[in-house]
């Protein structure tokens, strides 16, 4: 069944990470993040099946503190660099505020994933995890 | 402002594509998706600024014919291979259906791009487009 926009989206978990200030969190997971923690809500359970340590994650998060009516922005809010177009940037501030990480995972407890290189802040919802794709021969 | 969730995503534009049956679709967008384009609303235009031909994007979408109540899958929808966790794979069917495809721009017109490697069916919701991260000295 094909459904009308506007679209609805429900949080499969929460981010648990020592950052809780956006000016003081990395740009980029690779740029110094603390380790962090995927906490999960119990329904969605079985879609963690195979989840192993080591595994290489894109998580999709929604950031809740992002401001949805920008369009152009000063890439890495840096003033000295000219305005571009939001979408080519990674800034959080756009219409659908959807983050893109990728981690690596460190651990695994039932719906808690232990991650690394995780840039979202505490309480960011989850909305989705894929793998990261290796060559088509391998999928 | 911190928002409660449910959240709402709003489509920024849509898919025009060849490919309106998802069971003769290619499974991933490097495994023979046709040239596709990209159709954005005007609202977004200024969002679109400094996107040239030969970018590499990260397009979101809104997989609309996805099944959202599904936690396990043959991966591949291969039912010779054993089921596991939709957050292993890329299955469209998944609690929040959002779509990522690598795509190459191959030509830019307004509010319209031409693509290549793009796997979504005509008419799917556009979410967010997101640059390839190159690496941290070159951000």
């Amino acid at each position: 069944m094909v459904v009308d926009p506007p679209y609805t989206v429900h949080p499969i978990g929460r981010v648990r990470s020592p950052l809780t200030d956006r000016d003081l969190a990395p740009r980029q997971g690779d740029e110094g993040a603390p380790e962090s923690t995927l906490v999960f809500t119990a329904d969605v359970a079985p879609g963690l099946a195979g989840i192993a340590v080591g595994a290489e994650l894109l998580v999709l998060t929604w950031l809740d503190r992002a401001d949805r009516d920008v369009l152009v922005v000063h890439p890495r809010g840096d003033r000295d660099r000219p305005e571009q177009g939001v979408f080519t940037t990674r800034s959080p501030d756009r219409p659908n505020p959807i983050g893109l990480h990728r981690v690596t995972v460190l651990s695994v407890d039932g719906t808690r994933l232990r991650v690394r290189d995780l840039e979202a802040l505490d309480g960011t919802p989850v909305l989705d995890v894929k793998p990261v794709l290796g060559p088509p021969d391998e999928r």
